[in-house]
């Protein structure tokens, strides 16, 4: 599936607010290289690595792109072309570090992306002659607080992940291991919409007690809880990510009254959002449930992470984040309780704050649905 | 393909060679976070992003991890468990830089690894109190000089390129589009034994003018040069990386000398590779070719790359790398010639330096294979 992107004009505003966030922040310039955030601000993925490309967002003047020459055929051809910003081409030999830092005068305070590697952080501090900064207060403020536009590519995301939800009996049986189960979700993945599966989690029984376990060469028996935790990028490069837990011919014994406070968990932090509340009273929201009937210690992760261009961004659901909730942001719900050696389950869906409160993307039923 | 790795003395050797190539350096420790550095020293491809997982090797004392308490499980299943080096797990709230640093001392020189974000570079520079450094005088030291577990890995991954390049003819024919043709190599490359293919340049008519193309809509027409770019990486995580150009149909008219001296050039090269000359020398063997029959203008980047657990890694064939070959250094040897809004063409090898001279890693014939 070949990338998409939005209007030109949809970049052309998104620069101009990076410098103005920039000169809020104090920073002199931005550096973002090839990753979500250059994505963000020019529609282009623009993979390289060892190569600089990157594109420079001054506080004042305008933003150009440092790019190797052998690239700049396909960097053209992208959004980053029909922006019509200046490109600002080198070739081995060069120093692009310098050519990234020219014109800008004095750089007191240099911001660089998150995703920007060390290769490139530290020989542009040295050619910078300071210590680079997170530009996160700049990048995090534009990514976080998604537009009309993003918002519908997150909805379709939604749709299309949860589709694959909607077809799990075909592929999730027993006597079949994870691997092939993940391996005919991941083709589902891509069938349903999505540019690429980027992670396919099937855990079940014993496995299902780790938040991380991808897939394994064990067989599903029957009577056991499985944890499907899914998603990837649409062709737009929004990410989609559904869990849900489903039991595997019986229902297995004893976990249905921890099954259904996981429930009541997760639909109490959905509940709890809308504009104005903490990121970390959503993750309260959640957890109070579970430790009233004594499971508080079996939850052991955040209650979220935002999603957007990438799957794992700001807002996060967390204990000790204070941020305010505004319409616009967009993130997991996602509790889970895990049960070392024995079992585990998780319910997640994505969730967007609007201004009367929020509107879930992922609408496939939460309850232990039995195959 | 599930991920593999070699016997953990492997890994132990490694690690005590990084700590010893660190005091070497000057560095009070290095810091290795998930990607191709932290593979080659634990056996683990171990991804997480924004919660920081290290290694970290301290010039005087043992190496130890820091990991989310989350990926604990997962971690201690990789090599890192068996290799029995202390985990520091972590959990949202802690300071996981903080934990990083702890028991090192004073830290004056840190060493980060190439690929480590700046997302982490930034905390851990303001934890240490000092601008951190490129750990690349270890790790490239490290990596760039072959054991013969890694030249037998990367032998198989270039056998398989090669089985794939063999049957090129089942998908390159006229009429069918670029996108197609590199659809099948892609999956072709999974069928011929890598865990991946990791990317497919189909390059044909004009679009071969572009040494970055990767594929597009265009329909293949007979007479046409046709650059196939191709490779990924093994269940090892070794990579292959080899080009040919073909010619769909009739053989174009007009490009025969050009393609010739190209063959030559690629030839001059690979013969040019022996122990103890510089990695620029045999840039120019290449490169003097061209120039003789007026083509240097048409080369338009470095004549190789590195390669092993990364694509592209130390030693670059570029003009200004004096580097003396040293035997187990393996790269490719891949001159091009470029003919905007016309054609191109490019003959791609990966080479071992031995003892005795080179060893090439992909057989197949340079001449333009007419499909």
């Amino acid at each position: 599936m070949a990338e998409q992107r939005f209007a030109a004009s949809v970049y052309s505003s998104r620069l101009e607010r990076a410098a103005e966030l920039a000169r809020d922040s104090g920073l002199d310039a931005v550096v973002v290289t090839p990753g979500p955030d250059f994505q963000y601000l020019l529609g282009s993925r623009a993979a390289t690595f060892e190569r600089l490309t990157a594109l420079v967002v001054p506080a004042q003047g305008e933003p150009f792109v440092v790019v190797p020459r052998m690239e700049l055929a396909a960097l053209r051809a992208s959004a980053v072309g029909e922006a019509g910003i200046e490109l600002r081409d080198w070739v081995d030999g060069d120093d692009p570090y310098a050519l990234a830092l020219t014109g800008l005068g004095v750089v007191r305070r240099l911001g660089v992306s998150e995703a920007t590697p060390a290769l490139h952080t530290v020989p542009l501090a040295t050619s910078a002659d300071t210590a680079p900064e997170l530009a996160t207060p700049v990048l995090r403020r534009l990514r976080m607080v998604k537009d009309a536009a993003e918002i519908v590519a997150l909805r379709e995301a939604g749709a299309a992940i949860d589709r694959v939800h909607a077809r799990m009996g075909e592929w999730l049986r027993v006597g079949r291991t994870e691997r092939e189960v993940g391996a005919d979700i991941a083709a589902a993945i891509v069938q349903e919409g999505h540019a690429e599966a980027d992670f396919v989690i099937v855990a079940s029984g014993p496995n299902g007690a780790d938040p991380h376990h991808e897939v394994s060469d064990r067989v599903i028996a029957g009577g056991e809880a499985v944890v499907v935790d899914i998603g990837g990028p649409t062709a737009l490069g929004y990410n989609s990510d559904s869990t849900r837990t489903y039991a595997v011919g019986e229902v297995p014994v004893g976990i249905r009254d921890a099954y259904a406070a996981l429930e009541r968990a997760q639909q109490s932090a959905v509940d709890a959002v809308r504009p104005g509340v903490t990121a970390e009273s959503v993750d309260a929201a959640a957890r109070d449930v579970l430790a009233e009937v004594g499971l508080a210690d079996r939850f052991i992760h955040r209650t979220g992470h935002g999603i957007g261009l990438s799957v794992h961004e700001e807002p996060y659901i967390v204990a000790g984040n204070t941020l305010q909730l505004e319409p616009g942001m967009a993130f997991s719900i996602e509790p889970g309780i895990y049960f070392p050696g024995e079992w585990g389950a998780r319910i997640e869906d994505i969730v967007v704050v609007t201004d009367g409160g929020v509107e879930p993307l992922n609408l496939r039923p939460h309850s232990l649905a039995q195959l």
